[in-house]
């Protein structure tokens, strides 16, 4: 089939099983969830079978150790799938809620009503543990989804999505609730990003380039869920065994992902006690250093830090490092280098601390914490579809409320305007 | 100056002027808007002989009588306006409100925050009207403005903006609050819609080809104002005499506006009973009728009305009318030809009312009452940005609170992730 008219007819589909989805009862969601997640346990051999083959030609062109970090499933992994659908089941239903209902002078009756989006796209990087979360939230949620997942990762998408589509299918449910793109010819992107009468907002998930091609291709409204170059800033107030815990922890725990810290930020004072014991202890984690002229003076080892280093998701073991004169400084390199994710302030000073709360312009802003806490779970919200860098409709983690519009639902007994 | 060098100019002047702006205190900002209803009221002499030019100017033109009523401002209005101003400084001030907060099991402590967008561009339509609402509106909400406004208007916008530039100057504000661009060079807001580095959200009001043109050349996030094709359906159910009142006020009472009715649908089976009675009246008043071959048939005098009617935002006293089998009829005629934003039943049964409100896809959704309703102060929010088509973060009425965002605050006390 020609591949205008495939995009077009997936189009279509999601939107008729959308209109479907949205009179679905949360009795049948949870229900069909969990068969979801029972499913994924049951056919993890096959899942596993597929990722195997994924792994391995991506060895073979032979890409980063974090990039595998993200493309490989295990049964540990496959595990936290499956709870993820457990999760959801067990959160409250967001469709339908009154999120606020007034009544006017004139007798007329407002109510602000939660409704689905209707068909939401998700255009993502390897990493196929997304295949069911992002099934499962839009499932839960209301929504169609089409998805288009790295091409790296097919046949572990394919054998999810395929796991998946035959719970909707024993269920009676439309399969296009949720469509995967397989083909790996990048023009359906494009098709897709024009067709806004079906698709009600695309969500691209990864690299700038990914990024940069959706936002001045798409005629439909992106989310997007760009990098993370996230920072701390170990202020002259902190408490600096605090702050290489926290350092250690944002850079070393789980570098593949854009919640780790990618540049550690020291305020000049604090900078020759702090920096020479933390990095000798980022060196011995295997943390390649990349600092400033000042950092270098401090600890001669370290290689010099170029200005492309500070804009820079490594999303590997490797830091860009910088000694700042205060506050002010360290504000201003934050909302100028960084990609407004999450950023951190070690401090034990209140009004530094509320400053820098106040001054950085991200979407999740800390004072003593790991900026590896950005997340849909850790914050109690459940799964996510992914950390929105944006600022409108959703920022930072993207879980169920957030795959939601309202629409206003008036009643009336006859009034007319005056 | 170079145009490109100049926009960019503006946009940086905004950012700055942005972040100021977001920690100014409501106290100031209230006496900032009394200052700025009171100098409308002062110079509206000035502002009234600059819209004379403007309106003298679109008669030689030759435009229609909808697009005069809108471009026209007189005492009256700008008494409105300033009042609109005086109303904003009661409304409680969005920023800086706890939309949410909770404590995770490991201590730490999360506040969603509400915050300023930004910068906003607002692109619209010759209503002078408009330019000193989008200015109280944005300043309110802590966010800089750029405004571009319909050539038509362009006397009246830059009369408005100048006597409110003065109020910022004398309260020691800086000027990059609000821009108006003051160039009728449409190659403008070309160049406007590239900057996404300094401006956050881009507003298009107006025709289908303005909106179109800022979708596709825009790297900035948009929320469509789009066209008002709004709908009442006349159940089988409906009490006659309540339909007649409802939908000649929504036709009849200000036609040149986005949420007056465009097309009527009428369940077959009253057809007989209505139309005769309620098409009289419409004459009568000078409604020109173009109806499907079955209104024709009940009513002979009516023009027939094409396809292309019913796609159509008239904003003029012509309405299209159509005789419908049943409810499912018209709500897949509302969903298919409509533009998503104010439609209306009016009935007496209970399960069709509730399944129009669940079934029709539009920002505001009626039961027995006008469709002129939707707007900001109709709805109880204040004066509002206009009424947004789109279903990301904003939908219908946008005011004070649809133009901030949020951010998550994470206060610590050495949390680390395990």
């Amino acid at each position: 089939m020609n591949l205008n008219r495939e995009i077009l007819n997936i189009a279509q589909e999601a939107q008729r099983a959308s209109r479907f989805l949205a009179g679905v009862s949360s009795e049948i969601k949870n229900k069909v969830l969990f068969d979801m997640s029972k499913a994924l346990l049951e056919k993890k051999d096959l899942i596993l079978k597929a990722n195997k083959k994924d792994i391995s030609a991506a060895k073979k062109k032979g890409i980063t150790s974090a990039f595998v970090d993200r493309l490989r499933l295990d049964e540990r992994r496959i595990k936290e799938m499956s709870d993820s659908l457990l999760e959801l089941m067990r959160l409250s239903d967001p469709i339908g809620e009154v999120i606020k209902a007034w009544r006017r002078p004139n007798g007329l009756w407002i109510h602000k009503v939660r409704v689905p989006l209707g068909v939401v796209a998700i255009i993502y990087e390897s990493r196929p543990n997304v295949t069911s979360d992002c099934i499962g939230l839009c499932f839960k949620s209301g929504n169609s989804v089409i998805l288009r997942g790295g091409s790296e990762s097919l046949n572990s998408n394919l054998a999810i999505h395929q796991v998946l589509k035959e719970v909707f299918k024993e269920n009676a449910l439309p399969p296009g609730i949720a469509t995967l793109i397989d083909t790996n010819d990048r023009r359906a992107v494009d098709i897709l990003l024009r067709l806004d009468k079906f698709i009600d907002v695309v969500i691209p998930r990864g690299g700038e380039s990914l990024i940069h091609k959706v936002v001045s291709s798409s005629r439909i409204p992106v989310i997007k869920h760009y990098k993370g170059i996230c920072h701390i800033y170990v202020d002259e107030w902190a408490d600096l065994n605090m702050a290489e815990r926290i350092c250690f922890n944002a850079k070393v725990q789980r570098p593949g992902v854009c919640n780790a810290m990618e540049s550690m930020l020291v305020h000049k004072d604090i900078a020759v006690r702090f920096l020479p014991g933390m990095i000798k202890k980022f060196i011995s984690a295997g943390v390649e250093i990349r600092g400033c002229s000042l950092t270098k003076n401090i600890v001669p080892q370290v290689k010099i830090a170029t200005e492309k280093d500070y804009h820079t998701e490594y999303l590997d073991l490797i830091l860009s490092v910088r000694v700042v004169e205060d506050l002010k400084e360290a504000i201003e390199h934050i909302n100028f280098y960084g990609s407004h994710h999450s950023d951190a302030i070690v401090t034990d000073n209140y009004d530094n601390a509320l400053e820098f709360l106040r001054g950085v312009d991200s979407a999740c802003v800390y004072v003593n914490a790991s900026t590896r806490f950005t997340d849909g779970y850790q914050f109690g919200l459940g799964s996510e579809i992914g950390i929105s860098t944006d600022k409108l409709h959703a920022r930072g983690p993207m879980a169920l409320e957030e795959l939601t519009t309202y629409k206003y639902m008036v009643f009336g007994s006859g009034q007319i305007r005056e």
